[in-house]
């Protein structure tokens, strides 16, 4: 890297996952929009030619006015290739297929179990973490050999056991995890201070948070604006809309898009507990006992929410995929800016262009209290110069904390088997999730099911 | 007290609950087995002519030749008269009458809850609990005002939650709960021993073993016996009566005594989690997941356990009564010796009349970890003259670890609302109990009909 | 308070310690040059015309045309009429007099015992602690009973101590301690980047830190600027200047001015650890075994730095009594400006007016490991509105933290005794200083005289 | 093993240091006495010829009529040799010869430093756990490849380094360290309960302790007899004979004997810290600062301890080397006994023949608060089948927390400094403890001279 008066050229970065339609390009768009920054991207993906595919698109770019970011891609045939020499690790991949996908996803239905998402906890989540955690030991390893310097940010999911893996191979990795949930719910809290107060526009970044919890199951026990404590405001807020809902964005009205919700269990939640639960309804809903918000399709339909089955990902991934194909024939071009993530701030932070504090997950130091040290929680932290600093976030009420601990030992156990092939262990975890609600031999036969649909990225199992 | 050689006269003892025709009556006939302790106790009971009747029947056993320890039974009327200048204190009450019990049990099968036992965890628990936390706090006054130095030894149910406000209102207070529930465990594991090595009558004080947990959710992670690890014979016992059962006293067959069990759902916890659960199947299941054991009262019987109705309890306080009458006319005299309660053993441990390790509810000072300090778990501990002093008795494996959390925060939530009057922490708390598997709403109607129920021992809420 | 746009108005500031001849209008000083606050003064000081004249001094500032910040400086006559309604606490007192101040310093001389400043550790400071902590009792319970809301801002020393005791005694205060060290060696590395790599006037908060340890033995584990780690850069400089020392203001050598030095400790402990002391030397000399660098007046000579004398103390407070003087006779104003303390931006982060992050003194809740939860550390902290949140700022190394856990230990025993008038505890503590290098029987002898010289604020005690 | 009714025959011991003309002889006649154990040792030592002495001299037992416990000795070639099936390792040795002894006890003379030991703490200590670190890396290995499952019993000093050395490079073995200093203390305790009391002969065992600290710098917080507390007596005790000294074994009167001592300085720290410090004085002695009891030897003759100097240790080994040759010749027999160590019964214990509670050296897993977790402490354990439970000791008064603690951080240095081969580390460590209170430049030529004097023994340093 070379540096100079408030810029950096010459960054290193290796993109794992680097055939992605989606996350990529909103990648390649927020780079190309940062002229703080120069360098190359090496691109890596298990699918070369998708890989390939996003090198071409992505130096598309370079003929684009706006694009004030000059960055160079090229496709990295191995994943030592991309890490050599690397100054940023980026990992967002899809671990397995939409087939195994469809498995977590749907195979419960069986046994009468709905998930919103499958892809954290859960029965799916559960499957797709064992899946996943073989890809991060590979990961950890390279990035130990061949790069162990570097700064690496994950996307991928199940967030929480990707960053505990890669730690757990490598403890002196320098990793963190990121996730745009929280921004959510910053946002339904300006569009709460519109709502009640008439104040339009705060940006998010204006309301200020503490963080604390794990990922996808985050919460906020602080939230303020400009001096004053938001608290008061945010409970006529769920109050007012606990029946009815609240859309936070219309174009996306959760009847039409299983990817959105009306905050109806973020609502209740904060009726029960106190505090702002701080992710996507589709997310909360399958860290609490089946029988709250996904009992059945009725009930999440009252709970004004969607299950987003996979056929539907389907979908979209065609459309994405004949966009790729213009992309790369200059039919069209990304779109230069911000796409809601954060990963450039940070990156800009990490290299000394400005100081940030947003929420991360790492794992834990001392910012929660009652959560076991190493396991990965989700705080504030300050972003500097090569350092990512988490702040003291405290602790859960004890309800909350009750709900939260319960997955984090069930990750806990999840990790375990995951790194040691253990079925029964595996099994014991799987059947203490909350949503797992049939009956013990049900169980069973859905964990070996679902188990046997993922088997060929579990070398080493007995299945 | 005056000690002598090995023994020791003019002790006193203070009995809270005193009225009792139970608990009482057994101590009363361990203590006259006991040579070397005589003094006195003071029976104090909200009942005061319950204890009077106590009075008259402990002084009865001074008749009786096989008596060989003297006591002198005084009824106490006030808590005060019964605190001052008492070396122990001893405290086993019922926390309201069968009434409120009946409504513990019974109301949550109108929606589909099952519970076997009610006192400790589930919506009965719960609800007992907050009953229970005031009464507690009175006592807990009254020892720190009149008899601070005194031991103090509870058996009410539910015993985390007793032991835990005690601690909580008077820290330095000496205090510690028993409870019988491992010594059934035990004697379980020397059966094993003689079904499969035909080692015969082994007394459960000769298994040794590692104690972690909390109350009625306790677990052993060693057992041995001579020499010789008992994991495997309890592995292949546990395999061998799976799915018949072992049923311990033929003469309290499970089929007709819904206090006893077939050991199902111990072998079922082994099975999947490789640890023994120690304690009756009835309160174990109640710490599970609904859907595990005690979905419905055919999955009771096909575990092979029951559920304790309260009507039955009262036909047996029937007979107590009748029984009462008959003792305190000599008709019938107490049975003198073993109750198969250890109480005694520590009094004379705490006397300096030799040293004892037993299991034993304690606030957490460092015997388990990932459990927060200050809650009450149960573990190993020596007694010696004037002190009980924990082992480090280390940590359940994850699984276990993340059910027994679930509670241990729930019975914090529970700790705080009953000293706070607190109704929404309390029903946070309710609905996150693994037993209230019924919709959010029915949670509400069940949670205001239970508190109902019970509201005249609430004072100060708002019902 | 009255909030607009980017500022506040009718602040409300208590100031205990309001007749101070310094620090007072420093704060004065700061105040007047801050156009986004305004409000009242209410300055408190068991010395009432020292208030009175600082309430003319200060209310002269109005008239002064630079003082673009509006305040309205008034003398409180009692604690509660300082506190009723406030919205922040400052606390600034010099706990006794000169001629206790006299004792804690050279009474130790003695016996041999050199102290640079004696108003942290050694037995100087210990015996100031004893004599501050009542102190800081009255203080503590006024606050939870007049402004249990108000933010409380300490600058006395002992620091760690003094906001120990607050916490003590009120655990909700919102209470925080001040120190300008840091800052000292902040300026000091600033100084080493023009000096060693010709980058000149960069200002402090530009030298990115991690701060970690105790108050006056303070240490930085990270330091950086604008994207390069400076710790080799600090250890070259460390060596260059380590024999010479290195003087960071000519105008205030250390051979004619006791305040100051040439830095050869802090060059030395970096050589020994590795890691930054972060205090002024007079300060870290005090923390560390007697025969490290205050062995005698020749060592100290020895190692650049100086004894800083009582006598001294009362020259310069002549001098700005007769300062005093002008300044109610409008002869002369305060200087409005930056007084190199933290205050004022620290108030306008907690007033929502910009984020800060910087160091602080708190209770520990996980900002450091390995040092007790509660006990006062100091780390970087950030500060938003109504909210001071430390970040987790990790262990220091196993010698230096042998060296710091020394004196957290000490610390805790004098509050214990200071609370308790337990004079054998305080005993123990202070032959426990590793500045009281004297045999057990000297120890006991300046102990006991040391105590008899500040026995008038030591109500309770028996001396 | 064999086991057997109350007996465990075939039991395999592999003794490391094997050779010892001291330790091993009691062990011998410890284990001729034994009628329940029997089995084969194995001697390994580095002077091989040593270890074949004691194989004919440990034979020569079985033509003892008194020797009911029969063993088979066979000296063992090579380390593999001795381990490999081994159901117990006894690790007994001298690291280095008397020439580094002497360097370690007597060059820091040439500086006014005075030890009395010189192999625990205080730069003797320290120099010679570096030297013994590497040695503890090649057992740990050792045992982790060819014993991993044997139960280890350390009995070398530096007690606290060896254990921890041993867990550091094998996490899962099964470890623990024996001293019996604190048996002497007990030992105290029941001469004190004659001299005050006229209760003679009490056996040391039935003085019921807790205790609490590290090797050699051990506490009791609570001493009792029969039903009594003894906190009282004690302090009785220490003051009839704070100033004369209380000789326990006039036979070995301090003043012609190095290695007793009159107790002056346990009575002083009990006086001070109002706990019962348990080792002997010469010991204590050296974890205090240099100018309480060590300044020089003036001091050390009024505190009535001695210096143990390493000359008179080369005159008792040769006598010990005549007695070998007698005991080969059978000119002389071992006495057949007790050697007042406990590792037979510990043995015992651990075979399941019988339940002990003792002092023992272990990693803290809890049992101490405020210690970190893994540091080796000294506490009581309950021995049972196949484990050694520490019990939860709780937490020192803050001043002695404050000087445990100085040590403990110091020995982690050390440890560092020794596995990594770090000088500087080293020294910084060295510098730390508070027996080096010489100048800072003092202590670097000392240091320099010491480790010189060891290099042989420190491969892998830059010396």
């Amino acid at each position: 890297m070379i540096y100079k008066t408030n810029s950096v050229s010459d960054i290193k970065i290796a993109y794992i996952g680097g055939g992605s339609k989606g996350w990529a390009w909103g990648l390649m768009g927020d780079l190309a929009d940062e002229k703080e920054l120069s360098g190359i991207i090496r691109l890596y993906d298990i699918d070369e030619s998708a890989a390939k595919s996003n090198e071409i698109i992505g130096n598309c770019l370079n003929e684009v006015d706006k694009a004030v970011g000059k960055w160079k891609y090229e496709c990295a045939p191995t994943l030592e290739e991309a890490l050599i020499g690397t100054d940023f690790v980026i990992i967002s991949i899809l671990p397995g297929t939409f087939k195994e996908m469809d498995s977590d996803v749907h195979t419960p239905e069986k046994y009468g179990i709905y998930q919103s998402v499958g892809d954290t906890v859960g029965p799916g989540g559960d499957i797709r973490a064992l899946r996943t955690i073989p890809m991060y030991v590979t990961i950890a390893k390279a990035i130990k050999k061949y790069a162990p310097n570097a700064w690496v940010i994950n996307y991928t999911n199940p967030m929480t056991l990707c960053v505990r893996t890669l730690y757990k191979i490598f403890p002196k990795i320098k990793a963190f995890g990121c996730c745009h949930e929280v921004f959510g719910t910053q946002n339904l809290i300006s569009a709460a201070l519109s709502d009640m107060e008439g104040i339009q526009d705060v940006p998010r970044e204006d309301i200020k948070i503490n963080v604390l919890g794990i990922n996808h199951f985050t919460w906020l026990d602080k939230i303020s604006y400009q001096g004053s404590d938001l608290m008061p405001l945010y409970k006529e807020f769920t109050n007012k809309y606990y029946e009815s809902g609240y859309i936070l964005d219309e174009s996306s009205h959760w009847i039409n898009n299983s990817f959105t919700s009306a905050n109806r269990i973020k609502f209740d939640l904060f009726r029960r507990y106190g505090i702002v639960a701080a992710a996507g309804d589709r997310h909360l809903a399958e860290f609490c006992p089946g029988s709250w918000y996904l009992q059945n399709p009725d009930k999440v339909k009252a709970w004004m929410f969607g299950l987003t089955n996979v056929s539907s990902r389907v979908i979209d991934l065609k459309k994405r995929e004949e966009r790729s194909e213009r992309l790369k024939n200059k039919e069209e071009f990304l779109i230069i800016g911000n796409s809601g993530e954060e990963g450039i701030s940070m990156i800009k932070a990490l290299l000394g262009l400005g100081d940030k504090i947003t929420n991360v997950n790492l794992p834990n130091t001392g910012q929660m209290q009652d959560i076991p040290f190493d396991c990965v929680v989700e705080t504030n932290a300050i972003f500097q110069k090569d350092s990512v600093t988490p702040v003291v976030a405290g602790i859960l009420p004890n309800p909350v904390n009750g709900l939260v601990l319960r997955h984090v030992y069930n990750q806990e156990a999840i990790l375990e088997a995951g790194l040691t092939c253990n079925k029964d262990l595996a099994f014991a975890a799987f059947a203490n999730d909350p949503l797992v609600t049939c009956t013990l031999d049900n169980a069973e036969s859905l964990f070996n099911e679902m188990l046997f649909n993922t088997k060929e990225y579990l070398a080493g199992w007995d299945i």
